[in-house]
């Protein structure tokens, strides 16, 4: 007989050696208190911690506004859907997201979906579905959800090299000019914090007759005059056929969405069984979300806010002489390269300094590049600052962590698939 | 240059031509007042209408505990989890949850998804891809869930007659005895209310050395003393190594989740990249869950109060000379058989007698057996049945349905892959 208990164990023993096992810190956060949040270790001890790895960006999911319109929202119409999209579950609080998605967005239609993994994989299986013999052109270090809607769509890929447009042209030219063809990518990498070449990209996709989808998860509500992302910022949105966004991250809440043409989101509201067969986001939360959107619309203060600190954190690090990769966004990665190393600084600083950052290691960025990613947000004050560069440069004695800056361009022939961003 | 916008609108069209494009009603629920909710027409017109097709099977939703569990948890931990939960998002009242979800299913371990979608789809495909050389037996009536699950892990696999015992041990014996071997089955079949043959299941995995998964989404909440489902009311939970439920439907609120033994659910956390790169579901959320689950599991009015409405609709509704389907469970399908009638049903339905039934129709059910899908709630009152019966005859009538009791059995050589419950 097969011994599946053993195989399971086996599966989990091998991150365990290779020191990528993940403990998940169970953490609870205090509203009106973010950053700060408390912390219960395997003994259920509580203590108080800073968190410095949150996606809630902004600090969205404790804003009065939004904690208010869940509140009234349950209230007032209950706590579910009570069924998907068709079987009963469109809920007013849903449309009127979508609707102030698109005006986001300045598209006619958006869809939302339960997360950013899900928006991704199936508007870019079902897209590329419907498009006979269609063909997809895919950034090197697109996120894990993009990598799996390009592979259940089960079409044709190419996967051009990071954020390089001549690369890119080459794979174009290389193709039919009636095939459809679709350029998916990311406006911010959410493990380097770069950002992509939009306009060169949608001058390509012109010139070769190509859709354009971009995931601005890591923008959405963070730049751009309305919190569109980076190409609302650099006056783009009109040129990029489907924007992908997420409502956990700056928005603070959860879901994610697509924005594009009439036509589009029909097509993957009708065809994508990711879609189809799932219950439908609860009312509350749908206004929860909505009314996050709606203030980041017309209030640019945490948008300031959140460049000031970040401007502020990256500068602090360096004068102290820690390793800070080079990033144009609000994401703050510090270079280890060792999984072992980079979990060692991570326990430290959570046990003597009451300074929470996940440790990141492969799947989520390549081996050898282990990292501690910072993500200062408008709610850390000048004085948590001071305290997280205190507790690095002492951690970086205590493990003699590397201090030098490092090499962040990856080789011409390094071409893998790395799922990043969990 | 190819004309996307045209290819999208005929796809839509296709659907328009076989008369299942799908236009989802604008709903607003009124929590205390459940199945009554506002319609919105296109025109922005309200009216009161009663819901006869919600998945919120037991009225959980509007369930005053959960209500309060979602509004006090927002004011105190905020609306967000603010990341995926390895980056800061697995809160308290998550680990409380999975917990709680683990217990109610006597199982060591418990692992919640942003939906059953999910769930499904990530935990077949990952189990079923860290067991080399694995071969999945699948019902054929599965879940469009399962079969993308099953699709995704790259795996062989066997289709075997919906629900025949006979046929999947002749699929057994076909198949050496080392290889590892999972099967996966749904407890209650949603779209015609039949439930499995768990005990015949459960024997010839343990004969044959198998794995066994059920999807008990249908049946969580409603069946069993503390409401574990199908399997608890047969006492056959243990029998089964996976159990897979849904938060959105008895519980009334949103999410999937595995529940199992600790070295699967460690093995699907650690490699489910569904999993792995999504936020983790917001504290206020999982706290409503908990308390849904938590009432569910020592009150049992609920389902006593459910089981009475859906005895009285089926006999009201037969003795009406309806086509009501046969079902062991409480969904109440009434056949129609053609796509065209089953959309002017429910149209008449709601704008003529303000009742609320969404019709089924392909890919949620075979092509050929469209029909309306009725769910009573412990919350439809027996003047409701009444009014139900009542406008269903006038109905009837009115666009001449057919009134045969229709025969559900489907022929040994229809091996369709229908993914259905959407």
């Amino acid at each position: 007989m097969v011994d599946y208990r053993g195989i399971f164990e086996d599966a989990v023993d091998a991150l365990r050696q290779e020191k990528r096992y993940r403990v998940f810190a169970d953490i609870e956060r205090v509203a009106g208190r973010f950053p700060t949040a408390i912390y219960r270790d395997q003994s259920d001890n509580q203590r108080e911690i800073t968190i410095w790895c949150s996606n809630d960006y902004l600090g969205m999911g404790q804003h009065p506004k939004v904690i208010a319109a869940m509140q009234e929202t349950a209230a007032k119409l209950g706590v579910g859907a009570g069924g998907t999209r068709n079987i009963s579950g469109t809920n007013r609080p849903l449309v009127e997201l979508e609707r102030s998605l698109a005006d986001l967005h300045r598209k006619e239609s958006a869809l939302v979906f339960t997360s950013g993994f899900v928006s991704n994989e199936a508007a870019i299986a079902t897209i590329a579905r419907l498009m006979p013999d269609c063909i997809i052109f895919s950034d090197q270090l697109n996120h894990a959800s993009m990598i799996q809607g390009v592979r259940q769509s089960g079409m044709e890929k190419k996967i051009f090299r990071h954020n390089d447009v001549a690369h890119l042209r080459e794979l174009l030219m290389a193709v039919e000019r009636k095939r459809p063809k679709l350029i998916a990518f990311e406006s911010v990498y959410s493990m380097d914090g770069d950002t992509a070449p939009i306009k060169a990209i949608a001058d390509l996709a012109e010139e070769f007759g190509a859709l354009t989808y971009v995931d601005e998860v890591h923008a959405v509500g963070m730049y751009g005059a309305r919190g569109g992302g980076i190409a609302e910022r650099e006056g783009l949105m009109e040129r990029i056929d489907i924007i992908e966004g997420t409502l956990a991250k700056g928005f603070g809440v959860m879901g994610g969405y697509i924005a594009a043409n009439r036509a589009i989101v029909d097509a993957v509201r009708s065809y994508a069984p990711e879609f189809i067969f799932t219950t439908a986001l609860p009312p509350a939360l749908c206004a929860a979300a909505r009314a996050s959107i709606e203030h980041l619309k017309v209030s640019d203060g945490e948008r300031r806010s959140h460049q000031r600190q970040v401007q502020l954190t990256k500068q602090m690090l360096a004068e102290a002489g820690l390793p800070v990769m080079p990033s144009e966004t609000h994401i703050v990665p510090l270079m280890v390269g060792d999984a072992r190393l980079v979990k060692a600084a991570s326990d430290l600083l959570l046990s003597k300094h009451n300074i929470y950052i996940q440790p990141i290691n492969y799947p989520t960025v390549p081996r050898g590049t282990e990292r501690l990613r910072i993500t200062p947000t408008p709610l850390h004050t000048d004085e948590m600052v001071a305290a997280l560069r205190q507790a690095l440069v002492s951690v970086w004695a205590e493990l003699e962590l590397p201090r030098e800056r490092p090499q962040t361009e990856l080789s011409a022939g390094d071409l893998m698939l790395t799922p990043a961003g969990g």
